[in-house]
C-alpha cells in the first residue's frame, strides 16, 4: 500500500464504500505503531469486514511454551479495529470477549477475519475469528464497538 | 527475585501456598518472553492473587494515539496467568472478557490486580482491574482458567 | 412431535446423527418445565444447530414497557441447550453472554438459531442469534458449553 | 415498601441519594411483571447497589433437574436493572455475561447482589454475585447499562 495509491476522490459526491475502506486502513496501519510491531499485515479489507495475518513469534510465546493470549487477543483486536473503522467514522472498542479454543504455537501463521454482526446508531458487534496455516480455529473473539467523534481521513465521506 | 531467593522447601511435608506462590512466579516470569518484553513487573503474589504493573510506551500506541486495547489486555492476562497458577498447578486461560472504561496515554503506568472469585474442580473465575498511576479505572477483565496436567515447577506441592 | 415419531434405533449399529438430535430433543423438552412454562417452540435441530421460537407476552415485559432481558436470554439459552446436547451427550452451559442490539416489544414472536462454532474434547462454543418476526436482529448470544458424564437417552449412541 | 413510604422530595433543592434510590425502585418494581412473575424480592437498594432473592420453583428447573440457566440470569439481570437504574435516570442494558460457577437446584433461595464498578458518561460496569441459602457461590455476572433519555420517576433529581 504505497502513497500512489491513495483514491482519487471528490468529497462533493462522496467516495464508493469499498474505496473508502482501503483509504481508511492505507491512512490507520502507518500510525498504528503496535500493529506493526507485532509484524501483522492486512490482506483484505471491504466496508465492515477485514482479514489479517500475524506470525507467531518466539517473544510471543508465554511460559507453557504456546503464544500468550494477549497476541492472538491483539491480532484479533486489530483486525475488529480495521473492520468497524472502515467507514471513515472514528471507531473504539468498548468491550471485547475471547475464547480460546486451540493452542497457538511458534512459527504459526495466525489468520483473523472480522465481520460485522450489527451496527445501529453509535454502537456495533463484530464477530473475528482466528485460524492457524491448517484451516485449525485457535480462537473466537467478539467485539462491541463504539462511534466517537472525528473522522480516520477528514473531509472522507461515503457516496451516499 | 534472585535465585537465592528460591525457597527451602521439603517435597515430603509440603510448602506452605505463600511460598508456593512466590516460587512459582519465580518459576514462570524468565520463561515468559511476552511478559518481559512488554516490561512487565511482579509488584505482588499470594495464592490466587496478583498484582503487576507495565508502563504505556510508544510502540503501544493504536491510530488514536491511546494505548492499543491488546497491550492493556496483555497486563491483565498475564497478571490473571500468575494467580491462576499460584498453587503451582499448570492452568491456562480459556476464555476473557475485557470492558474498556477509560483510555491509557503514553507514559501512564499501568497497574493490574487479579483476585480469585471461585475456584471449583479444574475451572476458576478469576477478576482483574486494571488502574492508571492516578487510581483511575481503565479497564475491567474476567478470566475463566482451566486446569491442565502437570505442575509448574515438578514436585512441588501446598501444605495440607 | 408425538410418540409415535420416536426413532427405531438399534444401539449395536449406531442411530444416525440427525435421527439422535431429534430423539434427544423429544426426551429433552417434556421435562424442560421451563421452556413450556415460556411457550417456547422448538422449530427445526441438526447435530450441533437449532431453532426455535417464542412469542413475547405481557409478562415478560420490564419497567421501561420492554421484554425484559433474562427472557430473551432464557430463549437463546434454550436453543444453545439443545444444540449442544444433539448429540445425545449430557452437556450443560459453563458461561454466557449476550448482547442485545435492538429491544423486542409485546406480541413480537422471536426466533433463536443456534450455530456450533467450535467442539473439541468436552468444550464447545455455540453461537445464538435472536430475530423477531421482521428479520430484525434483537440479540447476539455466545454460549460456552461442557460435557458432563451420562446421556439424555441412556444406551443411545451415534453411528461411527 | 407500601405507598405511604413514597419520598417527601421537593425538587427544588434535590432529594438525597439514598431517598431516591429508593423512590425508584417503588416506582419501577409494581411495573415490572417478570420480576414479579418470578417471586423476584428486593432486599436492599441504594445508590448504585441492589440486593434481591428468588426462591428456585420446580417449573424453572431445566431437563438436567437444576435451576434453567435463563432464570439464574433473569435474577442477575433485574438486580442489574434496579441498582443501574437506582439514580432515577433511564438506563438499560447494553450486554450481559454470566458464569455458572455451581448449578442451583429446586427450592434453593438464591440472592443476587449487585455494585457499580464503573460509571462514566452514558455506560457504567455491574458486577452481580449470584449465591444460595448456604452463601454458596451459584453465578458471577457482569452487566454493561447504558443510559438513554427520561427518568424513572419524571421531575425527581439528586441533591448536588
Amino acid at each position: 500500500m504505497n502513497e500512489t495509491a491513495l483514491p482519487a476522490c471528490t468529497p462533493d459526491t462522496g467516495t464508493d464504500p469499498q474505496t473508502l475502506a482501503e483509504a481508511t486502513v492505507q491512512a490507520m496501519y502507518p500510525r498504528d505503531n503496535a500493529s506493526q510491531g507485532l509484524g501483522m499485515k492486512i490482506l483484505d479489507i471491504a466496508p465492515g469486514r477485514a482479514r489479517m495475518s500475524m506470525l507467531v513469534r518466539s517473544d510471543m510465546l508465554n511460559g507453557h511454551a504456546t503464544c500468550h493470549g494477549g497476541f492472538i487477543f491483539a491480532l484479533a483486536d486489530s483486525c475488529f479495529a480495521f473492520a468497524c473503522n472502515s467507514r471513515n467514522l472514528n471507531t473504539v472498542a468498548s468491550g471485547c470477549s475471547i475464547e480460546y479454543v486451540a493452542p497457538a504455537l511458534r512459527n504459526d501463521v495466525l489468520t483473523a477475519e472480522a465481520q460485522e454482526r450489527s451496527l445501529s446508531g453509535r454502537t456495533g458487534v463484530y464477530d473475528i475469528t482466528v485460524n492457524n496455516q491448517d484451516g485449525k480455529l485457535i480462537a473466537l473473539f467478539r467485539g462491541k464497538s463504539y462511534r466517537i467523534k472525528g473522522e480516520v481521513i477528514a473531509g472522507l465521506h461515503a457516496a451516499p
